[in-house]
């Protein structure tokens, strides 16, 4: 099956256009027709093999949002003409543990990424969103309510569940108080997130400016992490942060803004951090640093179901594919508000 | 009321017989008089003043068991000739929400500890248990089980809160797999406890010589962490790591031996992590790092009652008072096992 997509052949190329082959349908599998594509920051992180394990050619994209066209004689899931998504994952072994869990990003043989990775059946490297059509394993597919927008909605498959896992594995709700860190794809989608639960929230931002865009997506407050009067007056307030900060950044001023046996979870970043943790930001009132990791196939449809009964969508700016090197650059400035989505359709112009 | 008891009345002074008042007991006090007392490092810190906040003279001591020799009006649950304990902390407000949850040491105005701090009825300094009597405010009175060996107990009221309290707040029990860092005061307390709760136990080691001891107070693994294959064949397995190493050190080996969801909780230590804690610990398998100080009173009495039902004591070398800086020398060598006692009839000789 002979498909058109983008790809880039080196860590200094740009993205070009790549016709390549996807595998042939398997008795499992849903064939789906790309409607849209979220262009997430691991999308460029791996395009320029910034992590140094990048398979080039590299097709990125793993928020994806598009119809089905046919499926497997052992799906019952799908039809034709579902509207469906893909994340950031494939594959996984089915039945190790942390599968059997829910938690197939956990999985013991270790997950089929949906890109850059390598197919578990057939050992061929899997490509990602930005092209016309895909093949995936059925129970890596889920369904997208109708009514939600869909190009919007192809964020939710990875800034979404990213955000939600922590929201859900905290048991975020009416009462809670939760505070976010840094304002981009995840950060935008934590405050709507959290909103919606009917938690309190709290944007913490390093500059001011920020407020209007704030309070529209769903804070309450806004604080300046970078005036301590203003970190001072929120001390023991928060049940969970959520750090989207992507990169080395100091965590140790926000340690006492959490209630007593609060959590603060990393989210965006997986290096290490610099400036030396203190202990004594946790041992002093049980507090705790943890993380999260996009999130399992069962949750991200409960996050889509609820996405659907909320009316919650991704802000977007839908770009044509031909833009994806412009997008990018804009990315490195924080220059989007608050993803970029390609509009499969441009494929074809 | 005159007291006997040791001080230090500067940083560099060896502790020295001192005589001092205690206060008139209050309507609601218990006075105690002390049989036994643990020596904590935390003793040895504030005599010598490592934290730059401490009030000379100093009598340090907050591991404290005796009997009670009378009580003030209001005081029902003791009566004089019961066995009871004092820990860290003697007074907290009692109306704030952490006193209202048993959490004491949360108080939001401040707990009042045992010694070097400030009574907070009548702005005394306040003295510790060595010394061959104390009054306490009887909410802050705990019972000691009959039938535990009373040096035995002393440790209890602080090392073993220490150690009880995560093991309780991570509902550790029969089925859990828990691992202690350190063999000192703290871990060997910790083995006992965690393995009495029914938990499967490693210790981890940075040489190797502490099987047989390990063995004996309750592992049923040592693990020797200076070894990476060591540490590679006991990945994702731990629920809880109990930290109790008293100084800097690297936790970033131990991340990985957690069990998807697990937490390693830091009890020994405040200060800074001075080689970056890698994100991706955190990130990868949900894991957690946490902290956790003392506990409160009620489950000090709770962790007591267990030990009770138990027969668990510290590992003990009782030590006439006379030797206390001598003690404290081999405490800097960890030449202990596992806690100094100090049997305050020595103050009468
Ligand atoms: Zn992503
Ligand atoms: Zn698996
Ligand atoms: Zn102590
Ligand atoms: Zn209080």
């Amino acid at each position: 099956m002979r498909v058109s997509g983008y790809a880039a052949s080196s860590a200094t190329s740009a993205l070009t256009p790549f016709s390549f082959e996807r595998r042939k349908s398997r008795p499992d599998d849903v064939v789906i027709d790309i409607l849209f594509c979220g262009v997430c920051h691991t999308d460029l992180h791996l395009a320029r093999n910034h992590g140094s394990f990048t398979i080039y050619p590299i097709v990125p994209g793993h928020e994806i949002i598009g119809t089905v066209r046919q499926v497997g004689e052992k799906v019952g899931r799908f039809k034709a003409g579902d509207m469906v998504g893909v994340g950031c994952m494939v594959d996984s072994c089915q039945h190790c543990q942390p599968c059997q869990t829910g938690w197939e990003q956990d999985c013991t043989e270790g997950a089929t990424f949906t890109y850059n990775s390598t197919d578990r059946h057939d050992g061929a490297v899997t490509y990602g969103g930005y092209s016309d059509s895909i093949v995936v394993r059925d129970k890596f597919v889920v369904s997208i309510p109708a009514g939600l927008d869909p190009a919007g909605a192809a964020p939710l498959l990875c800034a979404g569940i990213t955000t939600w896992s922590p929201l859900h594995r905290w048991k975020v709700g009416p009462g809670s108080r939760v505070a976010v860190i840094g304002l981009g794809g995840l950060g935008h989608m934590a405050l709507k997130l959290a909103k919606a639960r009917g938690a309190s929230v709290t944007l913490f931002t390093r500059s001011g400016g920020k407020e209007k865009d704030a309070f529209r997506l769903g804070a309450d407050h806004v604080v300046l992490s970078s005036d301590p009067a203003h970190m001072t007056a929120v001390a023991g307030r928060y049940d969970l942060i959520i750090d989207t900060v992507p990169y080395d950044h100091d965590i140790n001023p926000y340690m006492p803004t959490l209630a007593l046996e609060g959590v603060l979870v990393l989210v965006g970043y997986m290096g290490p951090l610099s400036t030396p943790v203190n202990a004594g930001g946790v041992v002093r009132g049980r507090r705790a640093i943890s993380g999260s990791f996009i999130g399992g196939v069962g949750e991200t449809q409960q996050m889509l179901d609820f996405c659907g009964q909320h009316g919650i969508v991704s802000d977007v700016e839908v770009i044509p594919i031909q833009q994806i090197n412009q997008a990018y650059e804009r990315m490195l400035k924080s220059d989007v508000k608050y993803r970029f989505v390609i509009d499969m359709a441009s494929l074809k112009s």
